[in-house]
């Protein structure tokens, strides 16, 4: 008679929409001084990462999330030694940084010490190991105070920190003021990306009003996406560099210096980056249309 | 935007019929060679223990499923000092148990000992440290088994055991055969209380179909039912007996003896039985027609 | 695959249980100016009435919420004649009413006509005609505005509205000034009966604020519960009168009346009668703990 | 209290993964002898056209779902002026061929005569009229019956049919057979078009499957995929042709012809068409490994 099994996670999108996945496990639970961290494992998904009950990323699909989020970036850039993550407590933006043999360090900063314990117990298919490469300096602390007391340069920078909620800290990572600290930290050449939240048809505002505060400050930027299966949606990236165009290159260079670095990619390669960068023209249409711009100066609920 | 929490536990009673509990936490949870137990916890109703996806007892209300399975056998027999449990590994029916004066022996004989040690661990306020009492013989067996192969005779015994599933073991604790051999293990003036599924105006064949069977071999017999919150139904109970009809009594008698023993119960009084006893007019009507009786020699598939 | 079937309804308790029910056939929906009325049927509970996401009534066992509601009043009056009813637009309470053949007058008052067009036309084994019966007076109105403007006394009152919700005018229909008024209205040896909430162990409060509040005004009121299985739920009614107690009556006068008045019920009789009136040890000291009255003088939000 | 409202339609992808939608009114439903259709209207995505509880199109994003399956096969026939549809009972199909200037008939086959009246009456912003067009001869019927019975050759075919439920008579439009006929009615460098399921990392086999069947009597195909939010996934498509690679095509056609046409589309034009064909390449790989082909010999359960 049981035709629901047992227990469900169920994300919400809106008060119409929500998302349904059944759990036959749950993996461990913590309320933090930040957040509430749930690991759980779904019959299709496998395990799930939830952050205040939104996923974050699930073991069936993580490779898209963290490979759409890093290799442009990384490939993009002739040779990336140093490079600053902010958030990204599983480890799965590491390990697709540290494919690149060039890399010498990896600063990265996460506010959450328990995600961060959670993870490296839990997820070791994400992070691989990561967290004990020497090349790493975790830092726990909040990423712009971080950046705002170092002067220290880096070749790539990549933010993966959660779409804020209401009143929460990650806000102010999402501000003009914010993205001005990070172009004065990109060394000569740098390459920015940012998780940027839903770029579909329904979901379009939040996406475009990062797009739109990081093109104040950088003149270079590109918006694209991935359909990552866990999140029933596109998922939103932005580009971002301040001296050259790093989706202006020449036909075969990824496929190239993919071969060349020796990485082995479940997702990306350059048809799927061409795929990802041509945007449908209702969404390039509707994107003109939004102004917003975030500000410090202005008090934010939500972005 | 998250009208709806996080993980919900949906408990599905027919094919169009459920009901969903939201977890704020889960605490344990396990796949024995039996049955799949989860134990988690809801704001309304508390700790819950799951098994097989069927809530056994709630924080909030097992205090009304086990005084009403327990109490009414208990303080309707004179003195009784030997006592059997079948099933019951929340441990509160011992705790139920052990209020009474007289109890000298308990044995308790359930399937399953990874509930018994999930439920001492994680069900502190059921059991109060009733296992530690040395007055407890705990058998880990089938508690047919059990019996076939003991002599032993007792005052009062408790069937507190999940309704049973397709193939499962507890199907052979619901037939005529086991309940001749409970008769034939009841002491002079012996009681027997039996948890026996919902008993409402939707469902009600199982518990009538226990209720025919038990009344093939006992002369006396009552359906009773309480309302549980948690399990959103009326909860069936059948108290039988051999020798004297157990819901005879002159009127005061259960006060009194609630008295004389020092019983200190929330749910159950001599008004409370009234009520339990009391069953309306259709449900009486409706038990006339259901003749079903289980028999070891039929191939069941669920009662 | 698609084990959810697919549309259901889903009340919500409270944050962390709600109740699903599969809709088989969507039958009729209107935003009327009082309130949002859907009906559907359920492959269990057959036709289903929604008032702003509350199930009123099922078709499957709204003879026990109707008779609950109806039957004692009616048979512990000596001899009703005039009757009043407030709310009830399903018809089914004007039913159970007019099987007493000494019925000579119904007047009931329903705000809300939509809800009463709606049901004569979908829910006919609810009211079976009863709307056309000429001993009714069907008013659509405010019935506390009717009662204050008219002078009319009843043998029998009963109040069958939805408990109120935040700002709705049936707030006032719950107030020491509402059964003062009730009081006048009242013939001699006249009865109350009133729908009133949930009684069970889990929700308690609102029933006894209405239980205080008709008591201030009432020296004869008892509390009595049904279990609706669509309503997942004991739910709640209080009988009352100015004049004598309605609850102290010789054995066999309730099964006796039924008989000389040639009543068919399937769920009310003497026994059931017992049943409803004996309420648990926990929620009659539960109720002696809560002190609430509702009082057109404070400005309530919900009772 | 309420948080959940009231109705939601649930629609379940796999025992472990569902997606709820908020019913804000119930418009329409109806048991057809092929399927029960339902016509419902959530607040995020307007109303709703549900065939056999899934979700075929919704108000919001239908126009991409439409000019993804219609768009491309129409622009890269040079000038279509015959084409056949099988399926598409929502009429917006029809809508997106009309468009193109130098159409001057469409043979439209749709099985359930129910569905087009449904749809004719509750989706007028998908139809706009289009079932009035002189140039449409809508047939009912089997439009595999309908195309072995007619010599007719067309310039462009649209399949626009459900994917196909265990023993739906939709099973023999996804064979090898059906689609060998569907070559035999193209007329010299015709296009066929198809909806061809899912096509995302996480259910990927039945489109390869119907991609594989093409290939077998089609030289030239592809794969392309669009994001639909109400599906929440991308959805595949299959264009294919025998005379010529649809493809394969200078720089700014679609775009000219586009403007030629004086088409005004919401979603696709070149940029858009270049994301829908580049596959990422995980998809490209999984698609290697999966060999199954759909043959009316073969006893099929589903797709």
């Amino acid at each position: 008679m049981s035709y629901f099994g047992s227990r469900w996670f169920i994300e919400q999108d809106t008060p119409s929409i929500a998302h349904m996945f059944g759990l036959k496990r749950c993996v461990a639970e913590k309320k933090t001084p930040y957040q509430k961290v749930e690991i759980a494992d779904n019959e299709l998904f496998g395990r799930l990462l939830l952050l205040d009950s939104k996923i974050q990323s699930a073991a069936f699909d993580e490779y898209i999330y963290h490979e759409a989020l890093v290799q442009p970036a990384m490939l993009l850039h002739e040779q990336p030694r140093r490079v600053f993550v902010a958030g990204g407590g599983e480890g799965a933006t590491l390990r697709e940084i540290f494919r690149h043999p060039s890399v010498e360090r990896i600063v990265m900063v996460d506010i959450d010490s328990d995600v961060v314990e959670l993870c490296r117990e839990h997820l070791r298919e994400w992070h691989r190991g990561s967290f004990d490469d020497p090349r790493l300096e975790l830092v726990i602390s909040d990423a712009r105070d971080y950046l705002e007391g170092s002067e220290e340069l880096f070749d790539v920078i990549i933010i993966d920190i959660p779409e804020p909620l209401e009143n929460s800290p990650a806000l102010k990572l999402f501000t003009k003021q914010f993205y001005t600290l990070l172009r004065e930290r990109l060394a000569p050449g740098g390459v920015i990306a940012l998780q940027a939240d839903d770029l579909s048809s329904a979901f379009l505002e939040p996406h475009c009003a990062i797009f739109n505060t990081v093109g104040e400050v950088l003149p270079y930027l590109h918006s694209y996406r991935a359909f990552i299966p866990s999140f029933n949606t596109m998922w939103g990236y932005i580009i971002a560099a301040r001296d050259f165009d790093p989706a202006e290159f020449s036909a075969g260079l990824i496929d190239s210096r993919i071969e060349e670095r020796g990485l082995e990619l479940r997702f990306y390669d350059e048809e799927t980056h061409r795929g990802m960068f041509a945007l449908p023209r209702d969404i390039r249409e509707r994107r003109k249309t939004i102004k917003k711009v975030i500000d410090d100066g202005q008090l934010l609920t939500t972005v």
